[in-house]
């Protein structure tokens, strides 16, 4: 049964807070890089280009942690275990666009030439929320 | 050889910022957590209390990652991949209490009864930076 992010911390996916996202390296080492992020109720949202070492990752090994602090206040923050349960690029242009206006106020513009779009839906598994 | 931090990036172990710490658990899945964290010039410095899972978790597998923003720029950020160097609680103490100082600005307040302190200290190996 997943374990659901408490409502009094979904404000924190409103706000232009940075995620953490760990995945685990073809090694074993884990992998760690600060990612937008958003949440449909059901799932975390991380949005990559296809290829990128995030993709290769998650692709191969879908278990994932994420944390995030609030920026108006670094001592209440949310860690979530879980994994992929879908990757698509099937409305991952829209989807990075949205996060962008969210975290920078506009459409995406940072995309590379011939760059692909990937969305991943992460199911939470467990959650430690602080503060 | 150890890779260093870039000059340029060194401010950010004088600020308040919070490093996101990712480490493997026993079945292999990474974990993530908000930690405070110090550069002696050679090794990143990670503290925490005997017996918590970050401490269970370096003592078995010492290959980490941590994630760094600015505070001031969360698009001025440096990742460092690399592996536990040493784990000692000689020195731990008085570390977490200089940490708390420079986050908070007093001696470390959170001490549980009986709580024993451990600092890790991290070699670089991999660092990217952004910004």
């Amino acid at each position: 049964m997943p374990q659901v992010i408490p409502e009094k911390y979904k404000d924190l996916f409103d706000k232009p807070a940075f995620a953490h996202l760990a995945t685990i390296m073809p090694d074993g080492r884990p992998q760690v890089t600060p990612v937008w992020v958003a949440f449909d109720g059901r799932y975390v949202h991380v949005n990559t280009a296809v290829g990128r070492q995030k993709d290769r990752n998650l692709s191969r090994d879908g278990r994932v942690a994420l944390s995030i602090l609030d920026p108006a206040n670094p001592y209440r923050y949310l860690e979530v275990r879980g994994k992929v349960a879908e990757r698509t690029e099937k409305g991952a242009d829209e989807s990075i666009d949205a996060l962008s206006q969210r975290y920078i106020g506009k459409a995406y513009p940072f995309r590379q030439p011939g760059e692909k779009r990937v969305l991943f839906k992460i199911e939470p598994e467990h959650v430690t929320a602080m503060g």
